[in-house]
């Protein structure tokens, strides 16, 4: 198989990546890599990203790295390839590229903040979350241009599912397992627009891809119907919740057979610190987010 | 005139699009938006970018904000014109943008964290920085990353001169005002690469254009020679740094003619407060960073 991927199930970034992988109908590789070992700082990873961040990617000798740069690298090299993701009318195009940098520079930033408070110091630090109404309050005020773009047009950068939306899933897809759900649901052209951009067939077979049941993935692959994919989605889900919590003594989905013991709250700790504040390696679930207020661990290559 | 940018000379992000526009030898127009006064958050300015961020950007009927975004417009609009910044070999593209998502996912978040410490909690809240020696640490270990890379081509994406290479300017010229200025000389094929993109024609037009001398920046349009244009950029350089303390009673380079009393240091910090933590409006010298380690006004448009 030509395509590789070098990431992690914790890894919005990686999601992200498999999320266009799985829009353009290509065949690809998932190669886990242990975060809570601190495998992606290891040689063999910092070969294929020397800022010790997932994912990484290979294309034959195509070697790449950040998680929005291979994605373009996908839509440019495979345009005819499944769902198009891109326009190529110039005004259209640059609507698009408007909107994804939106969700690199202020979208991203506004969420990972939540991300911090609402998950990453209860389940990897042990601390009581501080009321997050400020950086609720913040999102309201954001939530509000959305919703306005929203009511304008189906998708972010028009009528068509583009790059625009697709760079929002993994961030969207974590908070609405969080109180902030209910600031999206309070909108209707944005909470319609999530549940759109959540509920594509690609989408949750992605997310399938970085849970441990291929099965589901390989069904999906088949043309499962939306319904039947959303529960073993549901269910997928739900597993990986659970098995975050720090006390349940086994293995994270997705780990190598052979990775070894079950990571325990401190080793998810000291991956946390790790990948602290590395934009294309944190995520929610796995703790840490770009740039955590107060985290004990921000800025990049902290730990290198 | 076709092309209009409404910024100002204390946002990195105008200054961005600014030297794209310059390398590509297109006539523009700066408007300057007050950020003192809180233009940027004025109905005028929501209609341009609902975000309240500058800068925004107008080309006949294409209206855009978002200053990456705005510069893959321009490039691709005018690719016969001035400089050519973006390569159409696939694999090189690929490697180009991803230098150009190094410098916004993983350099950036780096340095506004030492600009915060550097510059804005002295000058715009009167605060002592703090050491900034974990800061710069983390930087140190980054650019071993850029030091490599440099050592291994003239520019980060190439043999030749890249948005990649222009995405960086912005910081790594306030940088260079700085103590942080020692990290990078530091490093052989870096800080050449550092005095390279700084000393380029269009760089120092583009920061003339930010400043009050407009004869200056004519002066550079038709050909000032570089040596000339480096003395010309010196004093305006020295002009901006000695008018934004807060203490000289004096108007601000680029204010518009009737924008009234000169900025107070109160007006300034309600200033950066006001653009806090907006990744497309605000700049080390406005005061604030994208994300600034406990800064008093995290989170975008806090203050909308």
């Amino acid at each position: 198989m030509a395509i590789k991927v070098y990431g992690s199930m914790f890894s919005t970034a990686t999601i992200r990546v498999l999320l266009c992988l799985t829009e353009k109908d290509l065949d690809f590789e998932l190669i886990n890599i242990d975060l809570a070992s601190g495998e992606h700082q290891m040689p063999h990873m910092l070969s294929r990203n020397p800022f010790g961040q997932i994912p990484a990617f290979e294309d034959g000798d195509v070697k790449l790295f950040e998680s929005r740069a291979i994605i373009l690298y996908i839509v440019r090299t495979y345009p005819y390839k499944g769902t198009n993701l891109v326009s190529h009318d110039p005004k259209q195009k640059a609507i698009e590229t408007m909107w994804m940098e939106v969700e690199c520079q202020v979208f991203d930033p506004a969420v990972v903040g939540l991300a911090w408070e609402l998950w990453m110091k209860r389940f990897l630090f042990g601390q009581k979350e501080d009321p997050a109404i400020g950086l609720e309050k913040k999102l309201d005020c954001l939530l509000d241009v959305y919703e306005s773009r929203l009511s304008e047009s189906k998708y972010l950068a028009g009528d068509r599912y583009s790059l625009a939306d697709l760079y929002h899933v993994p961030m969207i897809k974590f908070l609405m397992d969080t109180q902030t759900k209910e600031v999206f649901e309070a909108r209707e052209h944005l909470s319609a627009w999530v549940r759109d951009i959540l509920a594509r067939r690609a989408c949750l077979k992605a997310y399938c891809y970085t849970g441990e049941d291929a099965a589901a993935a390989t069904a999906l692959t088949h043309g499962a119907h939306t319904a039947v994919a959303t529960a073993v989605m549901a269910t997928i889900s739900d597993e990986i919740r659970v098995t975050l919590a720090p006390a349940r003594p086994s293995a994270l989905p997705g780990d190598p057979p052979n990775s070894g013991d079950a990571p325990t709250a401190s080793t998810l700790r000291r991956s946390a610190r790790i990948v602290g504040a590395r934009p294309d390696t944190t995520v929610p679930p796995q703790g840490g987010s770009t740039h955590p207020p107060q985290s004990p661990a921000f800025g990049p290559i902290s730990d290198a």
